[in-house]
């Protein structure tokens, strides 16, 4: 199941295109990290919000498959506390808040190299009666 | 300076990447468009859910930044209500619900190509003190 | 059905506390307001926030429950847009994004009596397997 | 300035009505609970998400007044991950993401009794320039 949430990550085309990648996957967990390269920053000059977003979105439901159904994005909500200026890196890890059979919740924080949170948020996702590998 | 904001979205390379452009632009109102093309799915099969949020923040962003001064997400949430599949465009319509001096919040709908309401959300952005001109 | 769910907000002690009535109900849409007493004031003399956000959430609550099955709060979220002062009245009217078999989405928007817009939400709801007679 | 903080809580009605009381209070941090009587049950015999996002607006609002600004819910949000059943009292406690001059955001967590995690919130408030004796 984990080389399975591995190679979605590392084969989907939009993950690959914001520079994702996950770092490490437990039952319930998960942590990533986005290269920050010119093609993800905002006009301001710091990484973009909907990149931001796009990496917690990505790696809290890498968390969520992790109990082998398919899990689909209900809601998700960001908090931008700080841009991410100067870094190399943004990082992201996830908590879960609550798995059940049929809604999971997952809790983000955002942070850059030195481990300064950038961002919050909060995932809800849809799980399904399919797993992963029927899709 | 509406010139100045569409140039912005035609220029900024995550925007490009995701294939977002700017249709329409008045005070306090924008419309846009994301064009669904294979590098913005998700493994399900339908638009990424990071690629919708983010063409909702950069559109609704857009229309925060017709009253003269920078615009910075403060908070963005979505909820997902029906996959975004088989469409050629995302469409994103932007709602003004305040712009005060300091905070500005925006609901925002995206639709698919015959006008079904595929996602909603709400931005809020704190609105600065420099122009879009001098950044 | 109908019948029902206005008996539950009447008898409801939550709400009576909060002066809460329903005043309108058809599938999928509910209208209600809440009297502005000197119990449900904050610190600087506005409507309580929590007031509000109670207000939202038993009105879309309201809406949802008209598909027969119960329905329980999954996430609600409130935008303060203005403070409600000098109101008699806080109207709460829903309106609904989705209605599905396990997942409903209502867009709330409580307006003064001149119908100003003082805040929007969005609350998601879990649709039980009981009907609310069943509870 | 703490005095003042607590005499807020103490005084208010709708607070009082709601059974809250505040139980902590340090720089940025706030700690309180609310008695669960008859009076703040949902129609499904647990507390309503009313009252336990009023309970998470009212301390975290608590922890916002620690830097001596006036502070107004901007947005909140609540995520109900388990219903509070057979609680003698709700527990509240915030954690401080950011506190800006003009913009602070904080988390929360509502558990029970036995220190289960209920319900997860995140509120920001708008810092103002008046103190809390000004009103």
């Amino acid at each position: 199941m984990k080389e399975e949430i591995i190679k979605i990550v590392e084969e989907n085309a939009f993950a690959k295109a914001l520079h994702i990648e996950l770092l490490e996957l437990e039952k319930g967990f998960a942590k990533g990290r986005m290269k920050v390269e010119a093609d993800i920053i905002n006009p301001y000059g710091s990484v973009h919000g909907g990149a931001l977003y796009s990496l917690a979105d990505i790696i809290s439901g890498c968390a969520a498959l992790t109990y082998d159904k398919n899990a689909y994005t209900v809601s998700g909500n960001m908090n931008y506390l700080r841009p991410a200026m100067d870094a190399e890196y943004v990082y992201c890890e996830v908590e879960k808040l609550r798995q059940g059979k049929q809604l999971a919740v997952y809790d983000v924080k955002l942070t850059n190299d030195t481990g300064k949170v950038l961002e919050t948020g909060t995932f809800t996702f849809f799980i399904g009666t399919s797993t992963i590998k029927e899709k």
